[in-house]
């Protein structure tokens, strides 16, 4: 029997077709979204759309689950009626409008060119006004959920996202039946089914397993529009990790060549449902997702209130733990920005001429400087910051430039610096006494770059494993749609089960190498001290450059 | 009748003939040094340079005195007759230790090999540690001369150098009739005629005109083997400027096809120099020589203590005024790293087909874009800092970055951060009581760059003038050789007259525009509150990291 994990990413959607006996990876195939990510003009009018703003268009979801499904069967030529499971993750919280009958108002004639109508994707940053509007209010109020999320709310998640709606086209906000996870929203369209999942809804729009939402009072408060957003434009109904959603609906059986007899799972954000796929199902192994920017899962025994997490949900991540998460904004980013701005024209035609790429170039040249020698030091703030300062108007800085400086040199600061801001959140966890024995790593960067795993293991002092599969998420997920199939359909009746069978390490592991993590321990020092300065209001040029630069662009 | 102008830079020397009744430039010709700048390995021997040091070859500046002006004569074709002056700037302090017949020491078979018996270029910052002591022991014994220097000796000056060579190569210290400017080395090997002058031992050896070298208690005090520095190893007649040194010698009037009645002046500083060929000859304008580094000369009638002055020398400048110094240690410079290190592919394809250079295409970009726009600010520290904080171990900074910041930012952003400094130092003269009314300016970047003179035009809330000339310190030493000559041989007495004659400036000239203006004193508040926390203690990172980088360097 087989499960199939779909995967939502920024820029591209994949799936993946998993025997779920022996975790065989069968097939996989990936759609990059024609649209890609909209943050310049709307495309259905042209519209310049504002700075900081970052939408997609629907329609690359629904062109892609059906192409990947299709492909990944022709690829595998398996009988499509041996495929029991479904299992959806998305980026989040990318959010959307929706009309009652479940399309995305921007997918209407009389919305189209409303921006608003649109996908407003996690990246979109353009919400920090009600960001802060919502974080200064339940501190004013002393809402008990704000603590939990490290004691800031992002401009990414759901309600700062509807409240720009809100505050910026009501007419919008007053035509959606609700607003929408889009993982949810793939769930819905493919099964018919509503299911709201609690890992969205508990990292990202302050639902608590017990208390729900926060109170009407609070959004009352907030904006007297506001009092029922949650009755009005959310889903109250919220499903657990590993509930069964659905099966596969006749209109997306017919589209893919699926049968009808397929389980759903009810969609988990990407990130999250990587965490088994790496074999943790336990407490004490940070998961770390690397790729454009990294995430960190944690499974914990005890609820802790730790100052930046992106926030900790019961059962969030698997059912009896409390599923911690930290983010880091910029990493693979990071070095992209690099390559695309600032290397030159030397270093272009010394890779041709190697038959090798720039970034392996870098790296090469880079893992040949020795710990310290660079004299560099970088704050990995390019894409403000997500854990522990939770600023997106924190921005990048790096220091020790001479004239003697090359390229190299500036890469490998900002390599080390990810590694910095990583042991930022690994200090942050174990100081708030959540125990971390080991990292296990998965994401492109893991896979592909043993020189930054290195530096990562020699920082923070921690062992490196690796996930065996290179689609995490996919896998992922396609465990989880093999739990939602369950045992009697072929599938698994829990997560420890699927994981026992579907999922694996490499055998390469990072240890920190004693010579190295005594030079970055000095560094690291140095780096927390400009963290501080800059991170925590002693100095706010950052923020008072961005207010300049905002003034001018408009 | 003519002068000839010999100007030593770094790189190269350039002799200018000019024709001393009009001011006309009649002809020019460089002569870049074959060995350059020597940084890396001693070309005898191939031995390897340690770190921060810098030498050059003395017998380029004998190679470049003959063929330069054989090239200016060839090419005016003028009767050699009809040039009665000749004057001679170098940069400095560069200097060398020579025998008792004026060789160069690393021009003797048995000391070609030591290191230290090479002239050491102004920019050689080997002798930090020198200098470090001097200062220390100088606030020891509550030095008076110290103050003139900005409360600080820099490890580019002679007795740093000195000292280092004594520290480190006793040999050649004990070997060295003299140490001795290469100015005054060029001006004694053509003449026979050892002047010091008066210019560099006030600005870089801390002499004085009534008080003299520091005294021998002082020399002792730091090393008794130095005790007798002064009467041993340099000469105590000082000579001020605008005093002819002689008359060519048979043997340099024979190599380049010039008489033996060519007065030729004593030395001069390049920078010094190119004051009156600006046509400033009086208090109350700011001269800024911009090219590579730049240098600020400013004539007042008082002396006064000032921080971070490179110096103030009573008729070091001008006969008459008290000439003070400063210094920007990283300007063109700056940006050629950036275009060398930092600029991606696409950009030099972009100034490939459009026909100009990559600063141009980052000029044309950087130009478009608004004050404030790019939310980047940067400390010019790449090469250290020379005013007002003279300290070599500073580094550069940049923060602001996005993962939307463009090549063209940064580059702006590292000449705004050079107009920022220099501003520094404009508010540091006028706060101590030296009024600048306006600027005028020249180099190359004077007359290349008219995007950045208007940044600094806006910056510095001042006008900005740029010289005729585009070899001011060139013209600035035939001013001088027309001088030395006299009006009985065809020169003037007096360097106001020549000044009537020789200098002028161009039409164009820079003025402040108001709304720039505006944005930019919000900018330069946040540079100096970053200068300062960086540059004064509050947060020595940029030294620690470079003490980590030195050890693991080492």
């Amino acid at each position: 029997m087989y499960s199939i994990g779909l995967d939502y990413g920024t820029l591209s959607c994949r799936a993946l077709l998993v025997n779920i006996e022996t975790g065989e990876e069968v097939a996989t195939s990936v759609y990059e979204y024609e649209d890609g990510v909209i943050s310049e003009k709307l495309p259905s009018s042209g519209e310049k759309l504002p700075f900081d703003w970052a939408l997609e268009n629907p329609d690359d979801y629904i062109r892609g689950f059906v192409q990947t499904i299709k492909e990944v069967l022709a690829i595998s030529k398996i009988d499509p009626k041996e495929v029991v499971g479904l299992g959806v993750d998305f980026t989040a919280c990318t959010m959307l409008p929706i009309d009652k009958e479940g399309n995305a108002l921007c997918q209407l004639p009389e919305y189209k060119n409303n921006p608003h109508a649109w996908v407003k994707l996690w990246k979109h940053h353009a919400a920090q006004d009600e960001a802060n509007k919502i974080n200064d209010m339940a501190i004013k109020m002393g809402e008990p959920w704000l603590k939990k999320y490290g004691g800031k709310i992002s401009s990414e998640w759901m309600f700062s996202k509807i409240f720009q709606i809100l505050n910026e086209d009501e007419d919008i906000y007053n035509a959606a039946y609700k607003f929408i996870e889009a993982g949810d929203w793939i769930v819905l369209k493919i099964t018919g089914e509503e299911k709201r999942n609690a890992c969205a809804a508990g990292y990202k729009a302050m639902w608590d397993k017990r208390e729900g939402y926060p109170k009407k009072e609070f959004f009352k408060a907030l904006d007297p529009r506001l009092e029922n957003v949650v009755e009005e434009k959310l889903s109250k109904d919220v499903y657990g990790i590993g509930t069964r959603a659905g099966y596969l609906n006749e209109e997306f059986a017919s589209l893919t060549g699926l049968t009808t007899n397929v389980a759903v799972g009810v969609a988990n954000i990407d990130a999250h449902v990587a965490v088994p796929a790496t074999t943790v199902t336990k407490d004490g192994s940070l998961v770390a997702i690397m790729g454009t920017s990294n995430c960190y899962m944690l499974l914990g025994k005890e609820p802790k209130m730790i100052e930046g997490i992106c926030g900790y949900v019961e059962d969030g991540i698997l059912p009896g733990y409390i599923g911690f998460e930290a983010g880091q904004s910029c990493v693979g980013d990071h070095f992209a920005w690099f390559v695309d701005n600032c290397v030159p024209y030397s270093y272009f035609e010394e890779a041709k001429a190697q038959g090798i790429s720039i970034h392996e170039l870098l790296t090469e040249k880079a893992s040949k400087l020795k710990v310290g020698e660079s004299g560099l030091l970088a704050l990995d703030w390019w894409n403000g910051n997500r854990s522990v300062l939770v600023d997106v108007d924190l921005t990048g800085m790096m220091l020790g430039m001479t004239l003697n400086t090359k390229p190299e040199e500036i890469y490998r600061a900002l390599i080390e610096a990810t590694a910095y801001g990583a042991n930022i959140i690994v200090e942050n966890f174990e100081e708030n006494g959540v125990p971390i024995n080991d990292i296990v790593c998965c994401g492109g960067i893991a896979e592909k770059n043993p020189f930054l795993m290195q530096i990562y293991a020699d920082v923070t002092g921690k062992e490196l494993k690796v996930a065996k599969s290179s689609q995490t998420c996919a896998l992922g997920s396609a465990m989880w749609g093999a739990v939602a199939a369950g045992k009697s359909a072929g599938g698994y009746d829990t997560i420890d089960e699927a994981g026992e069978k579907m999922a694996g390490l490499k055998d390469i592991t990072y240890k920190p190498i004693k010579e190295n993590a005594a030079v970055y321990a000095k560094l690291y020092a140095e780096y927390k001290k400009l963290h501080d300065y800059f991170g925590r209001g002693e100095n706010d040029v950052m923020k008072r450059l961005k207010i300049i630069k905002n003034s001018i662009r408009e």
